[in-house]
């Protein structure tokens, strides 16, 4: 068992319910550990639903199947089962999700393709069909509207905190409720959603406004988080609409201003959710926050910053609370976007070291003492243009060594 | 002082003299802890000369330096220190380059374009004018044919073994020698020519010939060995040229068939010194060769290659000596290329594990037992194409993190 992070959270939000959504987390059997294993959310009828995934090539099987029936638009159960990914099965995998989809058809009383399904855990293990299917009628027992706890809990792997957001927010003056939960330590790396997220919310939005959301959301959370520059296989962002208990106007649009509130909670949520994942990076010690500005374009900003968050030797600097800020130098150089060694700033801490390509006379103690605490501040302005971006990562320690080399055996 | 990587060769190779070249490795007082720290080659009148550099939009100064006197294809001397890196040191270490250039110069009687730069170490730390300069006619004072060792050594940084090459061949019946020395073991990935080579052959060849020859062998030896991912800011690669001793018949095409064994010999050589940094990877406890086959295209498997050699979970679970393949599947499917879940296969070790997407009946012991060894061997066969690919790594290990962690303080 895995030591709580340093960076975890003091506890547990208090998740309100979201009308039209029951949840359930329990300990199937399925992991070897005996700890929760199988999560199964009912959605109320109309429900509607976005995703966002991996962009693997070697996607898993659920992966497949999200993506087979997302363009329908509706979703009536969500079924998410941890210890076994189901990526890499071939056919035997794609048949147990179908299984398992039909199984909670069934139990919900509703067409296969309103199922989602997401696995995590170990890749290239089969399936057998009944995995999952045979144990939905004793997570279905549990469903409650307030089981946010249980369910967070039950897609964990080597996660060693529970994650999950709540916020409010108005839709022209009607209150609706958002709350998402999330799971993922390592095999973290931006490209598209990043490991499992689902958001559940009460508002009524239409599919495709919903897809457009979701879609800006990761762009700015999801896609914005590194622990290890790996992404997975298994990689899923799912955000419900039930519909249920909001009485705003109707949403037709993405670019309705009475979103606007919305939408800067469900930006704030999920950011929230994205860096919990960071905060639980498998072996971080310190939690990195990595600010461009002055890059060409949005998209090399956020490129030079994950090109720092993901440098192994940045990383460990951080880990050795040694303020190396050369190879921030170095990383900026290898990313690949327009830069100039002789226009670049970098601070740290607050502290400006470097201004236009020349090192300025800085307290070394005073950074020191902000690399000694938990969250580590860095800014770059790459001095070509008006591009920004925030990034977030943690150290890179001799704790994701231990856990990464002896995960599986 | 670090330990000896493991991995290294039993003993430094006896290099031949290479006519035309004189060299020689000093403890100028450079380094804080008194090991050799300056190079210094001495090149006979008409050496022509071949660069390769590193990619970083953040260049050192002695990169700058280099690219700039490359076209005139010359070479009469080479000064190379190890300690600071001269990087991100603005004008002031343009300044600093010169004056080393223009002190060479002079020993050496020739124009300070036809003089050759590059430093190693630290990055951003200001490095006075007379750094280097003032030291040169003390080493000067060493040079010698056959000084390869005490050269070798003064290139290295956190190097734990001094690292040479050399090989024979034959132009149109007439032998030639080529001898190399290469350092470097963080900071190193595929983005030209990796951190620091320098390579002398006394064959006769233009510098235009010499320049396509060393572009060819850079792609298949430096640029396809990953450490950690990071590019440097230094990454030079030179070959020089004496023409002295070689009585061969004049070459004007890299084309030109008499050329096909020293080209043989040079990529040999290259490939010997490209692993061998590879081997003394900061905390490298195996060294890793991947081969990709069946990619849609050669670049598409170097990037196969490269997304699994730089994988943290591939190399952490490899330290662990654990055969957690679906780690592969995942790096395969996030390299960006074309790949299919159902066509792949992969070996390790020469056992077969999944062929065309079905895992098969192997024996986990035989490959355990092959990943408990200082050799690990992955295969992976595509399934779409022909494109094929070598690419050496090393594991990632405790020793990484502790090296990096404290390198600067």
């Amino acid at each position: 068992m895995l030591k709580r992070s340093p960076l975890a959270p003091e506890r547990f939000p208090k998740l309100p319910a979201v009308p039209g959504v029951r949840i359930a987390g329990i300990a199937a059997g399925l992991k070897e550990s005996r700890r929760r294993d199988l999560l199964l959310a009912e959605l109320a009828p109309g429900t509607t639903v976005a995703g966002a995934f991996t962009r693997s090539a070697c996607a898993s099987a659920p992966v497949v199947w999200c993506r087979k029936v997302l363009p329908k638009g509706k979703a009536r159960g969500v079924v998410v089962d941890s210890g076994n990914a189901n990526a890499f099965t071939g056919n035997a995998g794609d048949k147990t999700v179908d299984a398992t989809a039909r199984a909670a058809a069934k139990l919900l009383g509703c067409p296969k393709n309103e199922i989602y399904i997401a696995s995590t855990g170990v890749i290239g293990v089969p399936v057998p069909p009944n995995h999952v299917a045979r144990n939905l009628p004793k997570v279905a027992k549990k469903l409650a509207q307030r089981a946010w706890h249980d369910a967070a809990r039950a897609i964990m792997t080597t996660d060693t905190f529970a994650k999950a957001a709540f916020r409010t927010a108005r839709i022209g003056g009607e209150q609706v409720t958002l709350a998402g939960i999330t799971k993922g330590s390592g095999m973290i790396a931006p490209d598209m959603a990043t490991n499992l997220t689902f958001v559940f919310t009460d508002a009524k939005i239409p599919a495709s406004v919903l897809q457009t959301l979701l879609a800006a959301t990761v762009e700015r959370s999801f896609n914005c988080i590194t622990v290890d520059g790996d992404t997975s296989t298994s990689d899923t962002a799912l955000l419900f609409a039930t519909g249920k208990g909001a009485r705003h106007k109707p949403i037709a649009a993405a670019g309705d201003r009475h979103l606007a509130k919305f939408k800067a909670a469900l930006d704030e949520l999920m950011v929230d959710l994205a860096t919990q994942v960071v905060r639980d990076g498998e072996g971080a010690e310190k939690l990195v926050t990595i600010d461009i500005s002055g890059a060409a374009s949005a998209t090399a900003a956020r490129r030079i910053g994950l090109s720092i968050a993901n440098s192994p030797l940045v990383k460990t600097a951080i880990a050795g609370g040694d303020p190396n800020w050369g190879r921030i130098v170095m990383a900026v150089g290898k990313a690949g976007e327009k830069a100039d060694r002789d226009k670049l700033s970098i601070a740290m801490g607050g502290v400006q070291i470097t201004r236009a390509g020349q090192r300025r006379r800085y307290s070394e103690k005073r950074i020191a003492r902000h690399m000694a605490g938990r969250q580590v501040d860095i800014a770059v302005d790459v001095g070509v243009g008006r591009g920004k971006a925030r990034i977030w990562t943690c150290d890179l320690t001799h704790g994701y060594i231990t856990i990464n080399a002896d995960y599986r055996t």
